[in-house]
C-alpha cells in the first residue's frame, strides 16, 4: 500500500524520481548542473516545485557525480535519494530508486534534473494518461523541436499508440523523416517499472541500460503504450552555460508576458528579471532594467522606477521605489512610502508615507510613518561585532549626511540636524544638534591656490 | 464655413475624430488605455501631436467608458470631447461627433486612439488620396500584416480601387485569400460623412453600426472609394499590456535609428529609451543602458554613459554624465561639466567646467563655472516645509562629505572643509571649517575587540 | 630581402596593407570612422592586433580623409602609413603603399580598416592558400550574405577557381544568380602586386582604380586566382553608426558565448557588455547588466552583480561587487573581498577579506586585509591641485560617514568614529573621535513645525 491517499484528481498514489546523476562537465563548474539557478533557485527545485503540485507521496532524486551537493539540496526538503554510483544509463539509473519505492504502490513519473521546465499541468496529462481506456504500459513525453537533428524518434499512430522508439543512429531513413522526438520523460505503474527496467539490456555501442527500452519490452508482452506531445521548450534539457541561459531567457519571457496579462506595465518587458516567487500587483509600472531577487511582493499601483535591485522586499500599494533603489531581505515599504536613488534597505521598516529620497543606507531599522529620511543618512547598524536597531518616530525628520549610530531611537516628530552624528537618543519633539561652531579664515583659499599653483609650476 | 483657412498643402480644411470611447478591459488597469504613455506621453497624445502637423481646424476625441480621465487629458488642449453613451460600433462612435463638427466643412480623418502610431505623411497621404483625380468618395488605410488571421478584407484593383470591404467572417475562402487588410482608418468629406452614417444599420450578429459600412454604401450610390497602404507595424494596435510593450519597443526601434542616423553612437542600442522629445546632438556618446524621461536635450560631443537616468535636462556640449547619474527635471549642465557617480540633480545649474564626481546631491543649487563639488557633499534644500536655495561661485571648492543649509552661498573661489556643515553664508575666497579636535584614544580599539569577542563567545 | 625570418607557419614574409582612406561622411561624425571603438577599442586596432598573430614583418595603413586622426593612433604602435591624397579607388589606394613596402619580398594582405571583425584565422587561411599547390595569383576572401544585392559577384567552380570577377552592375543575369560575393580582402605576392596595379585602369563609370580588377589581368597573363569563403558576419563593414552597432553586437554575441564555454554563469548574456580585453575565470557568476571596460581580469568564482561598471580593475578570486559597484582603473580587490553598492573605486587596493559595502569612495587608496570600510566613508584625495594617498591597516574599522583626508593612515586595527573627519594619522589600535557633543533643545520641533505651518499657511 501507498503511504497516502491518490492525490486530488489522480487515479493512483503517485511517485516522482528525478535523474540527477550526471554532474555536467560542458558545465565547467564546481556546482553540480541541476544546482545551477534559474530564476533564482536550482532548476532541480523547479521540478520539485512542479511536481509538488501533484502531491506525490514519495520523491526520489538519483545522485551520482556530485552527489553532496545534491543531497544538501533535497535532504533538508524530506525528499529521498539513492545514488547511482556508476553511470551506467537512464534505465539504470531508475532502477537505483528500487529501495526508495519499496513498498509503494501507483504510478511513477520519471523526470530529468537538467530538463527543469516541465509545468505540472504537462505531468498530471502523463499521468492521467497513463489511465486512458487503453490502458497503456508506459506513457511517453514526445516533442517535435525544429531541428529533430539527432534525437530518438517516436514512430506513433494519429490516436498516439506507439509503433516504435528508435534511436536516430539505427534509425532508417523513413523513421529519421519523423518529427516526433522522445523528452526521455515517462510515466509507468510502480507495478511495471522494476519487472521491466530488470529485462533492459546494455548490448549496444555505449553499454549502457537505457530507459525508452522499456517501451519495446511492453510491447513483447502485448501491451501497448502511448506518447503525448508537448512544446519543444518545454522540455528544453541544460547541458552547458549557453543553455542555461536559454532556459532562463525562456523562464523569464513567459514570466512577464504573465506579469503583463495581470495588469502590470513593463515598459521594456526584456530587461526585467523576476525570481521564482515574485509577485506583481495590478496597475504597477517597472520602468527598464529592474532586476528581482527571490521573495519579494510588490503592492497595487507601485512604481519600479529604472536600475532596481530588490529582493526579499515586500513594497507596498502605491509605493515609489527608485531608480537605483536596493532593496534586500527585510525590506518592506508601507503604503504610498518612497525609497529613492542610491537608497538600500536592509531588515527595515519603513512606515507608510514615509521617504528616503536620496543616497541613504537604512539597515536594522524601524522608520515611522510620515518620517523624512534626508539625503546621506546612514544607520550605522554595525560596530564589527553586533548588529544593532534604529528606531525613528513617525514624523520625525532627519537632517542630511546624519549618522544614526545604533542601538538609538529619535522621537516621533524629532529633528535631526543636519550632520549630525547620533548616538544617544532623542526624545519626541525635540531637535537634536551634534556640530561645532563655523569658523571662516577669510582670504586663506586665494593664499592656498597661489601657493598650490607655485607648487605645481615648479614640479 | 470652417473655423480656418486649409492647412499648408492640403485642398480644405480638416478635421480630426479620434475614438477613444473603449476602455480596454484587458488592460486589467484603472487608466484608460488611451492614456497609458508611450515613450514618456500618453498614446492618444501621439496621436495629437502628429495629426497636429495637418494643423487640423478641429479634433474632436469620442469618449466613453473612463471619459473623465480622458477628458481631463485633452480638454486643457482646447480639444473637443464627445460622448458616445453606449458603445454601438465605430460607426456609431463617429456619429457622436456630428454635434462637434456643426458648421465645419472640409475633410474628416478618423483615427484611432488606440493605434497610436500612425505618422503625420500618412494622415497626409490619405487626405490629399481624398481630393485625388478620381475623388473617392472615402479612403481607407489598408495593411498587409505577417498574418492576416480575422481582419476584414478590402478587396481592391491595382490603382487602389475598392470593389468591397468584407469582415473575415462574411468572406468567401479566395476573399479570405486576399492580404489587404483593413486598419479602421479613414479620411471622408465632411459632407458626405453623416450622411453615410445615417444609413448604416445594425443588421449583424453584434448588432452594431460599423463604420466601413459606409463604403459600400457610397458605392451603393455609385461613388467609388480608394485603398493606399501602410506598414503593419504603423497601425498596430494597442488592447493588452503585452501590445503595448509592442509598440513602446516599435517606437524605440525607430527613434534609436534616428539617433545613430543623426551621428551619435549608441554602443548597445536595444538598452537606450529615449522619450517622445528627446534631442540629441552630434557625435553624442550612449553607453549602454540609458533611460531618458520627457524634456531632455544632449548637446554635441556629450558622453552619457552606462546607467544613466535623465529627465528634464540640459546637458552641454561635451558634458560628461555617469555612470549611474540621475538628473532630474531641471538640471543644466554647462559646457563641459561633469555628474559623475551616483550624483543626483534637481533644479540645479552646474556652470561650465564644473564637476560633481561622487555620491552628491545637488537639489535647487546654482553652482558656477569651474567649481568643483567633493564627494559625498549633499545640498540640504529643505526642511519639511520649504524648499531653499544653495549658490555655490565660481571656482569654489566643496570639501567631501560637506553638507551645505540652504540657504546659504558659498562665494567665489572659497573652499569648504571636508565634512563641514555650512549654515551661514561663506565669503569668496575664504576657508570654512565647521570641524572638532580630532581625539585619540590609544590601545581603546584593542580592548573593545577583545570585550566584543568575550561577549560574542559567550553567545 | 624581408625585414625578418618568414613568421610561424607561413611559407613567406607578410606584409599587411590595411586600407583607411575614406572618412566615412555617413557616420556623421567628426572622428574618422576606423577610429570608432568597439569593444572599447578602435576598429582598426582589432585589425592590427588580429593581424598581429600573424607577425607581420611590415604593416602600412593607407590614409587619407582625416589622416592626422589615423596617423596619430597607428604611429606610436611603429605602424607606417601611406597617403592616398585623391580618393581614387581601391587600387589607387593600394598602390600608394609602394614606398613603405619597397625591399619587402613577400607575401600582401590587403584588408579593409572599417571591415574589422576579420580574424586570424581567415587572414591565415587566404595566405597559406596563396601558396597553394596551384599557386594562384591572387586569393580572393568571398562570403555568401544573405542578400547578394549590388555586391560583386565572384564566378568560381568548386575547387574555388576563380573563372571571372564582376561588378554587380556589369553582371548577366546569370551571373547575378551567384550567391558568391567579393569581400575586397585579397592576398597577392608582392612580387605580383604593383606590377599588376600599375596596369589597372579607370574605364570605368566612376573614373576610379578598381583593386578587383587585378584579378582578371593576372589571368590575362595565364595565372589562375583563388576564391575561398567566409562568413558574412566576419566581413560585415561599417559606414554608418548602425553598422557599428551591429557590428558591436556581433563581437559581443561571440565573446558572451566563449564566456559562457569557459565556465562562467551570464544570467542575461544579452545584458553583459564585454571589452576586448576582459578576462573571466570559472564558476563566475555575472548578473544582468554589467559593463566592462578595457583593462579587467575576474577571478575565479567571484561574483559580479548588476549595475555594476567595471574598467581596469583586478577583481579576485570569490570576491564580491555590486550591485552598481564602480570600479575604474586601477581599483583591486583582495581575494573575497567585497565591494558593494554605490561604492566607486580608482587607483585603490581592497585587501583579502576586506569589505566597502555601501556608499563610499575609495581613490588612491591603500585598505589592508579584513578591514571593514563603513557606509558613507570618503577618502577626500584631491584638494583641487594634487592628489594623496589614504591608507588603512589590516582590520581597520572606519565608521560610517567619515572623511579621510589624505594624506593620512590610519593604523591597523584602529576604529574611527562614525562621522569622523580624520585629518592626522591614526596609531594601530587606537579609537579616533572627531565629534562634538549632542546637543538637545525639548520641545523645539513642534514649535518649528507650528511656525512653519502658519507660514505655509499665509502663502
Amino acid at each position: 500500500m501507498s503511504d497516502a491517499a491518490p492525490p486530488a484528481g489522480l487515479a493512483a498514489d503517485l511517485a516522482v524520481v528525478i535523474l540527477a546523476a550526471g554532474k555536467g562537465t560542458r558545465m565547467i563548474s564546481d556546482l553540480h548542473k541541476v544546482l545551477h539557478p534559474i530564476a533564482g533557485r536550482p532548476m532541480l527545485l523547479h521540478l520539485v516545485a512542479s511536481a509538488g503540485a501533484l502531491s506525490p507521496a514519495r520523491t526520489v532524486v538519483v545522485t551520482g557525480a556530485g552527489r553532496e551537493q545534491v543531497e544538501a539540496a533535497v535532504t533538508p526538503l524530506g525528499i529521498a535519494t539513492a545514488l547511482q554510483a556508476e553511470q551506467l544509463g537512464t534505465g539504470h539509473a531508475v532502477a537505483q530508486a528500487r529501495v526508495a519505492l519499496a513498498g509503494f504502490s501507483g504510478d511513477v513519473l520519471i523526470l530529468y534534473g537538467d530538463v527543469p521546465l516541465v509545468s505540472a499541468a504537462t505531468m498530471r496529462r502523463m499521468v492521467e494518461r497513463l489511465h486512458g481506456d487503453d490502458a497503456p504500459a508506459t506513457v511517453v513525453l514526445g516533442f517535435r523541436p525544429a531541428d529533430p537533428g539527432a534525437y530518438g524518434r517516436v514512430i506513433a499512430d494519429a490516436s498516439g499508440r506507439i509503433a516504435k522508439m528508435v534511436e536516430f543512429k539505427d534509425a532508417t531513413s523513413d523513421e529519421r523523416a519523423e518529427t516526433l522526438c522522445n523528452s526521455g520523460l515517462m510515466a509507468v505503474r510502480s507495478n511495471d517499472l522494476f519487472g521491466l527496467l530488470d529485462r533492459v539490456g546494455n548490448d549496444n555501442a555505449a553499454g549502457e541500460y537505457y530507459l525508452p527500452d522499456i517501451v519495446m519490452l511492453a510491447a513483447a508482452d502485448g501491451r501497448a503504450s502511448a506518447v503525448i506531445e508537448t512544446d519543444a521548450a518545454e522540455v528544453a534539457g541544460v547541458n552547458s552555460r549557453g543553455e542555461l541561459a536559454g532556459v532562463e531567457a525562456a523562464w523569464q519571457a513567459e514570466r512577464r508576458a504573465r506579469a503583463m496579462a495581470e495588469g502590470a506595465t513593463l515598459i521594456a518587458p526584456e530587461t526585467v528579471w523576476f525570481a521564482h516567487d515574485t509577485e506583481i500587483g495590478r496597475d504597477v509600472v517597472i520602468e527598464p532594467n529592474v532586476v528581482f531577487g527571490p521573495g519579494t511582493v510588490v503592492g497595487d499601483r507601485a512604481t519600479i522606477h529604472a536600475f532596481s535591485h530588490i529582493e526579499g522586499a515586500a513594497i507596498g500599494e502605491r509605493a515609489e521605489v527608485g531608480p537605483y533603489a536596493r532593496l534586500r531581505p527585510g525590506a518592506m515599504m508601507g503604503v504610498a512610502s518612497k525609497v529613492g536613488n542610491f537608497v538600500e534597505m536592509k531588515k527595515a521598516v519603513l512606515g507608510d508615507g514615509a521617504k528616503a529620497s536620496h543616497l541613504t543606507y537604512l539597515g536594522d531599522a524601524e522608520v515611522g510613518p510620515g518620517a523624512n529620511i534626508g539625503a546621506g543618512t546612514i544607520t550605522c547598524n554595525y560596530d564589527g561585532y553586533f548588529k544593532a536597531k534604529t528606531v525613528i518616530g513617525a514624523g520625525a525628520f532627519i537632517g542630511s549626511n546624519s549618522a544614526l549610530v545604533a542601538p538609538v531611537s529619535i522621537g516621533a516628530g524629532a529633528i535631526v540636524a543636519a550632520g549630525s552624528v547620533v548616538t544617544r537618543d532623542v526624545a519626541a519633539d525635540a531637535l537634536v544638534l551634534v556640530r561645532p561652531e563655523q569658523t571662516e579664515k577669510p582670504g586663506w583659499a586665494k593664499r592656498f591656490r597661489e601657493r598650490m599653483a607655485a607648487r605645481k609650476a615648479a614640479k
